[in-house]
């Protein structure tokens, strides 16, 4: 039979139903039947009453696996642990991947995190503290210290030895790392690598070398770019002595690409896109910063507008027009700076440099606007029959789209010179520079033009 | 020594020296020592001439791996195999996981395909005739036929003798599938219940069932969803009876969360970002069509404004604000709408239901819309000295984000009913829709206060 999705919905209404009863051993075979993933989202869905109960019904181990795969928010794992015991939720936290564990602890009050680190054997202990230093996305921060080390001089067989003694431990046990003296990141092998070799090998003879590896302190970014490059189900981390620390394996780096991209998204719609909430009070406080800031930064544009009221009043025909010249600038603003914000985030090698990018966005601009201005003149000239119109309005819309475009390629560009995500902030910039050039350009064209356009 | 991306750069001038000086056995030894993807990118570098000798110096096996890793559009690559002589281009193919090799001859002219096929292996060359026909972008276009399968009825050690004997063909050794009858699929093991069982145990007793598995016809994003909830390396695909007849591993997955999330990014800003060409002409051609449609579209709005030129005419202080509120409604549509796609794309169970998100989204435009009318309100009337003017704006600006809120919540989710992909048309819909009712309300608000405005 195969399984489906929907047939794990069934089971957690019994399962949910057990807990209630009080069927500790049917509730414990039931539930840790299911794969993690399946447990964490029944787990995230209990009332306190019946969490107080499953700690109860489960060891803290069988809590801690289930506990990798919860995917709430890090800020509200963290108060599962203050419904526990103290020592149930250390044992908890020894059990999770060390990674997945800082990840959580990092929200965890002082008084907290020092009361569970007291209680966590000394090893893992140390290696938490350690990594809730490690600067968020970067390698650091997202790493794993579960992964199988072996040496240079044994056999295919004894390194066969060592994984399966730690393959209950180890975040993978598909990718060993062959290290050195002090430590030091010597080589890699497979899995693959090991069955396909004789027995009696040495490892040092068919490890692979030298080793694809990052840095603790390589942005999350470009260690998945990396990973999805070359395929790899992991990247090992060293420090800066090139001493083996970590490894990143790619269900983490999947995580990041996811979001990465949601921030790419986000930063181009102004919201944050993970806002899971269906109270439309905590809605309007996501989205209202940025609709009040780009309501302000739109206000530059009402102010130039209204120093050209008097244009306005002789020429109303005028008005009619501005909402489509920003328009059409700002979506050709907007698709500049969406391939800009794309081609940052690749970071390629082979990417033309930052001036030729700023020529092709030039000639491009010139075209789009040629091509859309001449579109506009024609229509205005038709529909009012007035072609001193229709040309005002194609020349300020030329003239906008490649002022647009310059701006769309040249900001996150700048931005992302000075450090600043330019996912995050420049889609606002964008269209509130378009805006104020468009305006700026049209009302001075149109004013070369003014006795024309009163003559109709 | 940890190898950097930057070695291997200095590394390709050598490789193509050694080729242009015609060195056979130092080329191979350089270019093959490196990782099939950097191989790739030194490939895609190569001028005609370059590539002819590169074919004679490599076997077509050893260019097979390399094409595996290349990331050229496979409208290119399929040329590649047009200058190769028709067995070598076969062999190449039929080194390739068949996967790749299909997404590449989808591209070829009929009458190249049928000669290719011809020349491979029959079983292969069904598997890919086969998988030609599956829809792009289902689990059937992205699996892989290279997988490993055993029986319940062997050991465990006999289990292993099958996995090594297929370590170098199989796409991942790392989990192994267990069919029964009719090649129907009955569990799965990974190589780590493998390795940590005794090789006298029976499979059909420690392999895990049921095994979660996708249809062939499954849509390629529910594939990814899965496999980042679940933290696979792979999952297994069925036909229509329950028979194992591919599997789908977690690094074509990765494409798969980048194409989709592109896409979405793409949808918004109205422009195809993955755009790679450098040439001014080739970016206008790709960007022109969105311009000139969503133009076109905003017409629309700047014909409706005219039907209102005579109210323009009388009081020429309407037409300054019209851009800000139009902007400020787009901003909010798009905020609802990016937070509506991004729910959809993730398709998760426990979603509120469509009714219910529309009245979330409705509460939040009348929230949102509250404050950020108050705001504007209390700016114009304090900076023209004219509250009747400043409710006016503020009213329309809290109607029209309302209903812009409303649209960008709306339109995706009809979109989804009807097949359509959100992501993709959405976002003009909305900005013209919301333009529209946003200069149809603040003009028949206006016309309500006419009089008070124009004794101003």
């Amino acid at each position: 039979m195969v399984k489906t999705i929907e047939t794990t919905h069934d089971k957690s209404d019994i399962i949910i139903q057990l807990l209630n009863a009080q069927k500790a051993r049917q509730f414990r075979e039931e539930y840790l039947d299911l794969h993690v993933y399946e447990q964490a989202q029944i787990f995230t869905d209990l009332t306190e009453k019946q969490r107080a109960r499953l700690y109860r019904y489960l060891t803290a181990e069988e809590v801690g696996d289930m506990f990798d795969a919860i995917e709430e928010e890090p800020e509200e794992v963290v108060n599962y642990f203050k419904e526990m015991t103290p020592q149930y939720a250390a044992n908890v936290i020894d059990q999770m991947y060390t990674d997945n564990a800082v990840d959580i602890l990092a929200y965890a009050q002082k008084k907290d995190l020092a009361k569970y680190l007291r209680l966590i054997p000394q090893e893992k202990a140390a290696e938490i503290r350690e990594m809730l230093h490690y600067e968020d996305k970067t390698a650091g921060a997202i790493m794993s210290t579960e992964f199988v080390e072996i040496v240079g001089n044994q056999t295919v067989r004894s390194a066969m030895h060592v994984i399966k003694r730690e393959a209950d431990d180890a975040e993978t046990i598909y990718y060993v790392y062959v290290i050195g003296s002090n430590e030091k990141l010597r080589g890699v092998l497979t899995l693959r690598d090991l069955l396909t070799h004789d027995d009696d090998e040495m490892i040092e003879d068919i490890m692979t070398t030298p080793v694809m590896s990052v840095q603790v302190s390589d942005d999350q970014a470009e260690v998945a770019q990396t990973i999805r490059d070359y395929n790899f189900l992991a990247i090992p981390v060293t420090d800066y002595d090139g001493r083996l620390i970590g490894i990143i394996t790619v269900d983490d780096i999947i995580d990041v690409i996811d979001e990465e991209s949601a921030e790419d998204y986000s930063g181009l719609a102004g919201v944050d896109t993970d806002e899971e909430t269906n109270s439309p009070l905590k809605a309007a406080v996501n989205r209202l910063p940025w609709l009040i800031v780009l309501l302000l930064l739109g206000m530059s544009t009402t102010t130039l507008i209204s120093h050209y009221e008097s244009m306005i009043g002789e020429a109303s025909i005028l008005a009619i027009f501005i909402s489509s010249i920003t328009g059409t600038a700002g979506n050709a603003g907007t698709q500049s700076l969406a391939v800009a914000v794309r081609r940052l985030a690749e970071k390629e090698e082979d990417q033309p440099s930052w001036y030729k990018q700023f020529l092709t966005e030039f000639f491009t601009g010139l075209l789009t606007g040629f091509v859309t201005g001449l579109t506009i003149c024609l229509i205005v000239g038709i529909w009012k029959q007035n072609f001193v119109l229709g040309f005002v309005i194609g020349m300020a819309m030329m003239c906008a789209i490649t002022v647009a475009n310059l701006a769309g390629s040249f900001i996150p560009n700048l931005m992302d010179r000075i450090g600043v995500d330019p996912a995050v902030a420049s889609g606002p910039f964008i269209s509130t520079l378009s805006d104020l050039t468009s305006v700026l350009i049209y009302f001075n064209i149109a004013k070369l033009f003014m006795q024309f356009l009163m003559g109709k």
